[in-house]
């Protein structure tokens, strides 16, 4: 039961929008910092699974810029979807191209575009995981972030009975997963110890599939004549994602399954799902502006300020964004930088 | 006594940065509007004077532009100084150019880069000062702006004796011209019914040439060579700008001299200091935002923003200036906006 790993980065990065593009999102950008989101996901991956069980999924606009920095992942593990389906056709792809290599696999399931600042931990929780399956075949598993404030953009999950565990790790029963909630909700979901949903999973191909057939039948058979097709040399994946119905994995199974655990976790997780959040991750000057490129700053605190080409100068400000893309620069307050995927929506032809 | 005019356009625009530039400096730009402010200074004056008699003090840097903008003025006319050396040898120059043309020419002085809102009133006034020199040749006369608010953004003039009136309008001797106030002094400014200097001004040329020879006399030995070099052909206005020391016109003679006068007029003048004062000139939308180039704005107010290229989106903001320039990008607030000059300096190489 060898170990594959699907990284998921088919993400429009809409909310780092306009230096993440739909023709360059997020997790293909650095930040300023060392290395891009994906190239630093795959690094951390690496440490989990040979480079030949590493698998991509992304979408085809971005495939060729994805194997570019990836030159150490096969091509042929680079999943292109012809169109966005969210995250369940998503999963059930990489699960069948990886059922049909190795029907006993482990899958581990994770994004491209989040930052783990202690990478050792996520490899703790991970193999943990990997190694309670072997007790519990039948397990989906989510590791849910042991949070620190009561965010409101995040959905939680409630853990329940404990299972298994080993050196501080945990394994729970999921007792019900949670949307994001308002600012009382998620004060009484922290003092409950919710966690909250990061999006990464581990589970037995076999165990997707068979939650699949359970829970959506109809891309389930779908699913199945992509397989066959693929077992044949050919590969029907238009068809399939013309078909597909657009579903995220919690609502599709995690949220229906009586089979979901969590491992809660803490190793530094940050999604970035707004300007502001990246402020609070990137290190600031003596202010806690948080500078990038070709910046100049007067008078000024607390500022998230990206320049790509021109010279920018900021003046006087608190709190706030600004941010050169290749054709567009925003500013906004950082508390309203997570509102920013609406407009984009509505601005962006 | 033919009226010779002289548009002073050799100003570096700071303040307005980084839409105006060294090579492209405020008085060249339209912001928005239908013409320069060049262009339009010169065709408010043309209903003083042919354009024969229109004169432009510039540098060499943008003659070029300027010529370009004023194909009707004679290139003849564009005077180039190989350096800015503030006012009085701006002026002296010209005054030297006009005396060599015309002994008896009256001579009327604009700033390039200022906005009238009643070209009408502007002409009234400035006729009068004209008519005004027929019984008072020996005057040095500026109109003075009264104000309608305590700025501390001008020098301030107090008028003394009325000389002569017409129509509404009078001319005063000048008692005291005061340098920018500070808060408290601007508001005993206004209650004592003080002038603003907006740089304009009126005098034969042969009383001007009269006040440097006693004022600034070894600008005016110096000014005298050039006239006799321009006379012979040759134009030593090279050596004429080596030589001389930069300092105001109000300096060098208005504050000094017995024979300073003022016409107090109103005719929506405004010198547009500041992005500040260009958001108040320009017409905003429904919540007070002035806007030009391709800009969206969400949810802000009273906020001045201009793309050049690309998309600008603001968002959650009030009374911010963002504007984007060729190769820089300006954000502070529109009450930060008259320290750009300052900052101008520090990073612009």
């Amino acid at each position: 039961m060898a170990l594959h790993v699907v990284i998921m980065a088919g993400g429009k990065g809409e909310r780092l929008w306009p230096l993440s593009r739909e023709g360059m999102p997020k997790q293909l950008l650095s930040f300023g910092m060392e290395k891009s989101l994906l190239r630093a996901t795959i690094e951390r991956t690496a440490a989990l699974t040979a480079k030949e069980r590493i698998y991509i999924v992304t979408n085809t606009r971005i495939a060729s810029s994805v194997c570019e920095q990836l030159p150490d992942v096969p091509p042929a593990n680079i999943l292109a979807e012809p169109v966005g389906r969210n995250t369940a056709p998503c999963i059930a792809y990489a699960a069948a191209v990886i059922s049909l290599k190795d029907p006993d696999a482990t899958m581990a399931v994770f994004p491209s575009d989040h930052i783990i600042k202690d990478p050792g931990r996520f490899i703790d929780a991970v193999n943990f995981g990997v190694s309670t399956l072997k007790n519990h075949p039948e397990l989906l598993i989510t590791l849910g972030m042991i949070p620190d404030h009561p965010e409101t953009g995040y959905g939680y999950i409630s853990p329940g009975e404990a299972l298994q565990q080993d050196r501080g790790l945990v394994l729970h029963k999921v007792n019900s997963f949670h949307e994001k909630p308002d600012r009382d909700a998620a004060r009484r979901y922290i003092e409950g110890g919710y966690l909250w949903n990061a999006g990464m999973f581990l589970w037995r191909v076999d165990a997707i599939l068979r939650e699949f057939r359970k829970h959506t039948p109809g891309m389930y058979d779908d699913l199945m004549s992509l397989r066959s097709s693929m077992s044949a040399g050919a590969n029907e994946i238009a068809s399939f994602y013309e078909r597909v119905t657009p579903v995220s994995i919690d609502y599709a199974v995690m949220e229906k399954t009586s089979s979901a655990a969590v491992i809660p976790a803490e190793f530094g997780w940050n999604d970035i799902g707004s300007w502001d959040a990246l402020g609070n991750i990137l290190p600031g000057d003596n202010r806690g502006n948080v500078l990038s490129g070709d910046v100049f700053v007067e008078e000024s605190s607390n500022s998230v300020v990206f320049s790509t080409s021109k010279k920018i100068v900021v003046m006087g400000v608190e709190n706030l964004v600004v941010v050169e893309g290749d054709d567009a620069i925003l500013v906004c307050p950082r508390d309203a930088s997570q509102g920013i995927g609406a407009i984009v929506r509505k601005v962006v032809p």
